[in-house]
């Protein structure tokens, strides 16, 4: 076996042999095959493609590349959810703790925003005292005492996944759906958890900008999840517009909180708790109830308690910018747009993303929003609030908001987006 | 501008624009742009093409990494060959003093051989005391004197192109149509030559197994020369069956002193006289007659002296392998087929090619025809004698060349394959 006939048989549009996967992802996670030879590799599959088998054998090897967890030992079945990504998703935040309120144990090895989405572990962070890095041993107590636990990814979880993943980044060879679906997967499948809800968002502010490739990319992970004995189930959500009213860290856990607390906009508040719903399906308790848990501030009680078990202090008050400046509605009538990707690349620029992996976060900066796409608004009045600690960069935030912004006349039938496109199992 | 641009675009199926060319050759060639990068977009070019402009823009961009020499100080007008090489392919050797017996200059900047195809320089290099290293002073004299010179490409010439030859060795990205004719017209054009005879092969042994690619070879590559200023012509030719009756570095170079003394073997004498026509022509002396030079003794005698310029000795016996082992016809009838590409991997098999560029090669190794397509031939005859120094290599010889024999019923009727197929201009 070498590397160069594994590149050509795919480069001649053949199928890769289950002996040529295994061995060229653990040749490439020992360093006997180069990073020159695997980006080669990588483009003529994501030019070529790989059929559904040959996918699930990837997945396979990559996954055998490290160690798998195993949460067997809990009382409470496991239910995990992993979202593609987009602006404004902070439903990590309430729903880990609800679900854990309703009985199932919720463990979210999470990660850090690159570029225009923000990460999970970066909002978290903006909680003074808040940990992500937990040993195995911590992260299972935590998922013990409290239920849900929040909490960095080990290395020890399918290395060839990290490696590619930094290969693929620097290569061009990101967007291949058998590469995303093989990536997300691998690493959920050596979790060890039970059952998994995906969130695969479609739209300008997410990966995949049409739905059809976000229904690929769900269909090949519930396959992909299915033939590895974890009951998974995708919904296919919105991301054309930003979800909620914020889109930056210490912002979206106060709106967390909100949610938590019974509150929150209504979007946020519709795709928790039908996400909630499948996890909670999928882990066997269908009779529980989470939106009796959201009323009766169980969840919010698991929040607390998950927070303080990391070392945060849920009672702290929240960083805030230092500065903030107000875009205005260019004019009067019905909102019928707000751009998703423009909303990230503002929030990002202002601060709360990072456009290399070792760069900082701000805590406090983001963007607030106004109004929602169906709201009826007025010249000149407040549509989005920009927060930052570098108030030089209003300018290059407002630059990336052109365009983004569209209103009708007023009066104009406007037809809403569904939170939740579609349902694939 | 950056990589993952540039090959995000050849991925998405765009045009490279010229400033994109421009810049990832340059930045490949001073290490900016990564090995992992440049192979992910040596296979974006290989599945997704590259157009005519494209393919000289990337062409300029390698001739402008390096040095271009020039020949505009001789007296006499420069002709040079390529040949995208074949087995028994010894062609350089008697055209190049032939040429220069007609009046031309011939600057020939071979290479050594890597894999089933031999190398100029490694056949020349049987001959007892030659050289094939020259400073480019030394190459100057000997061109001025002799008229003729075949030594290695300094490591001036095209930088980039070495080292993105050598990536894409390892990489699976060789069998790429723009990618090899740059590559080739890129040495070529730096080289300085004013006038440039393509020798595009065909067939099992060449690089290019059917006609329709090697015809689309050819064709790139004089829109190339022709674009860069240097009058260029193709000759498509035959490579299904080894040129002449030997492949092997010393039996090759004696079977060319027996062409350069009017004699050697037909398709031998053919296409080094339709080639040295081409060039003459291509050069300006369409009236000179090689086929005199041929018959007088003047192309042997420069051939001598160029020999001789380059420390070599062409007197002194040619190096002979140890060990022979004769294989016979395995029934009687009319020979219709001996497998090019079988006849050099036995050959290198024997010793005389190599496996990795720092191998070693045997002089006297290689496989010697007793008999050519068309020929009658009777059962337990000597068909091909295998030399070699290593015999316990003769099994592994041997098996390269089941199935390389086809022996039809006596009387049936053979048409022969031409040896030039076409002529490209």
């Amino acid at each position: 076996m070498d590397a160069i006939s594994v590149i050509r048989a795919k480069r001649d549009r053949n199928r890769l042999t289950d002996a040529q996967i295994d061995w060229v992802v653990d040749a490439y996670t020992r360093g006997e095959v180069a990073d020159e030879q695997m980006s080669a590799l990588a483009m003529a599959i994501l030019l070529n493609g790989m059929d559904r088998a040959e996918i699930a054998r990837w997945t396979a090897a990559m996954i055998a590349s490290g160690e798998r967890m195993d949460f067997s030992s809990l009382p409470r079945p496991t239910a995990d959810k992993h979202s593609t990504g987009g602006v404004g998703d902070k439903i990590t935040l309430p729903l880990a703790p609800l679900v854990a309120a309703c009985g199932a144990a919720v463990p979210q090895l999470s990660g850090r925003g690159l570029g225009h989405t923000g990460g999970t572990l970066d909002k978290l962070e903006s909680i003074p005292g808040w940990r992500a890095l937990l040993s195995n041993r911590e992260m299972l107590d935590v998922l013990r005492d409290v239920g849900s636990v929040i909490c960095a990814a080990g290395d020890g979880l399918a290395p060839a996944d990290r490696k590619l993943y930094a290969l693929r980044d620097v290569t061009g060879t990101v967007e291949s759906i058998p590469l995303i679906a093989s990536s997300i997967m691998s690493k959920k499948i050596a979790e060890g958890t039970g059952s998994l809800v995906l969130d695969v968002k479609a739209g300008s502010g997410a990966f995949m900008k049409n739905a059809e490739d976000a229904r690929e990319l769900a269909a090949t992970m519930v396959g992909l999840g299915t033939d590895h004995g974890v009951r998974t189930v995708a919904l296919l959500t919105d991301m054309s517009t930003p979800l909620g009213l914020t889109a930056g860290n210490a912002l979206e856990v106060r709106e967390s909180v909100e949610v938590l607390a019974g509150g929150g906009p209504a979007d946020v508040v519709e795709l928790t708790l039908a996400l909630a719903r499948e996890m909670l399906d999928a882990a066997g308790l269908p009779d529980a109830d989470p939106a009796k848990a959201l009323a009766d501030g169980s969840a919010m009680d698991h929040w607390r308690r998950m927070i303080a078990a990391q070392g945060g202090d849920p009672d702290a008050p929240l960083p805030v910018a230092r500065d903030r400046h107000v875009v205005t509605a260019p004019a009067s009538g019905i909102l019928t747009g707000l751009d998703a990707y423009a909303v990230g690349v503002a929030a990002w620029r202002l601060g709360a993303g990072r456009a290399r992996k070792e760069d900082p976060v701000q805590a406090g900066a983001g963007v607030e929003l106004h109004a929602k796409p169906g709201a009826a608004v007025t010249a000149g009045q407040p549509l989005l609030t920009l927060h930052t600690d570098t108030p030089e960069k209003f300018g290059y935030a407002v630059e990336a908001l052109e365009g983004a912004v569209a209103v009708a006349e007023p009066g104009t039938a406007y037809e809403p987006t569904p939170v939740v496109l579609d349902r694939i199992a």
